[in-house]
């Protein structure tokens, strides 16, 4: 996949409706295998003690490791299997960033996730993420109408 | 902590100002050390294809999780060192249903989450997750104020 | 698979020359999904503290796993892509034993594994694990012979 | 801890008598926070198709993400509370090399774990982990010392 492809991907499965677009997820950086995102604050997406919500973080990390992992795929889709996160700091900040990093990549695909949140003119890694994935064969321009249609996308098997 | 301490704070935790009561979030069952919660279906909430998105499960197991090793903490609030989750099926159904029970209780929790998708008449296993907290020692009820204040109520170590 | 099938399978799999065999692990329960299995302990096993190392812990989990994914396959054989261990307790006793149970088959297999320590006439639940599996085509009974002729059985893709 | 320290601190942990030192664990660099260590072939850690054993990997980054902690710590001994292995490739080779590194330090410590196999003139990295420990106050020179008097040196809580 180009790198032109890949930025185009990840900006259309972003975008779609859903959590990852409602809450105002971006997109800094696609290339194939590596996928930088961020999300701003806001008071829907904290803990009661203001700092980002770790199931926040997780989906961020998981959103990032899928696109690396669909962008370094030669076709299809990639949905989690499993998905681990270590929290280092509270995330205390404006902005979370997710870096994600394919390390294997086929069938069966293989994401690392770093998790930064700026603010107070610093950033600093709050969370780490292991994610492994597998590959589904329908492409993602065709989940929307898949979904209209009933048809099961993402069968595991 | 008695049946209905239990109970009362976790409808206290649940219903703080921040993503866990802006989503929805139900409790069911809340016993020291077995808390179930649900949450109900909503657009926002969702994957492109229709299906609870990967982060909102693992954002309930956590919340899960942190009631039920606070409930069975003698003291002080547990919030998430390690979360992993493994997802079992496409999460298709109406409403998400996380049973967390804690394993180990002490300065250290371990939790293990069984979550449930509801729908057309039946229930479905869909993910299942593995949650390690430590307790700090400031207790939940004072979380609104420390946040006022600016006092850190989770720095790591 | 017939529930003697799957004894015979897993007796031979973990009598393979190897780490498993090595160690003496051997073999409580064998059925479709479900397996035991035991490790008696011994100088070469343990932390210098007197416990089960934390690794061999995680390896009799692993080989529980695949076990039970193996047997609940319709063909092939289940090797690890992701394991997960949670420690409660230190290890202190005489034998682990290890009892997993496939949550989901196919393609992709996920078990959840406990492991307990006995010892003192008790048993105490010392560790839990997440095993993900992926099921490769040939048959475990091939593995001896692809070994030999130095056919990759376990590639990832 | 200075460098000579810590290399010293691997040095002695990873020589007492136990599971890592019967397997022929070498020490390859030693700093504060950053360990490498290396395990060669041999038949009883292999698996039936002669690659590593996922458990032998799991142990060798589970040792390599203790010592990475504890020589991190200002003081105490790092035990792990969960361990995380993702295996990208088959282990084929000669040697196994973990690298840990602290990621976050202090009483809850988290490490990261890169682990390869080196064999036909090429090394290729072949698991990654992500290990979280917590430091317990006896120092680890004690260990011998605690185990002959039943002392109980890793008890969680």
């Amino acid at each position: 996949m180009t790198e032109t492809d890949a930025r185009a991907l990840v900006e259309r499965i972003t975008a779609l409706p859903g959590y990852t677009s409602s809450v105002g997820t971006r997109v800094l950086i696609a290339m194939p295998g590596n996928v930088e995102l961020a999300l701003d604050k806001r008071e829907d997406l904290l803990q009661a003690n203001g700092y980002f919500h770790g199931g926040v973080i997780a989906a961020l990390a998981d959103h990032a490791a899928g696109a690396a992992a669909t962008t370094s795929a030669d076709d299809g889709y990639a949905v989690t299997i499993t998905l681990t996160m270590s929290y280092l700091l509270p995330a205390a900040g404006d902005t979370l960033v997710a870096r994600a990093k394919t390390l294997r990549s086929g069938r069966i695909s293989t994401c690392e996730v770093e998790v930064s949140v700026l603010g107070a003119g610093k950033a600093e890694r709050c969370a780490t993420g292991l994610v492994t994935l597998r590959t589904v064969s329908r492409s993602p321009q065709d989940m929307p109408a898949a979904r209209a249609t009933g048809q099961d996308i993402s069968e595991p098997g």
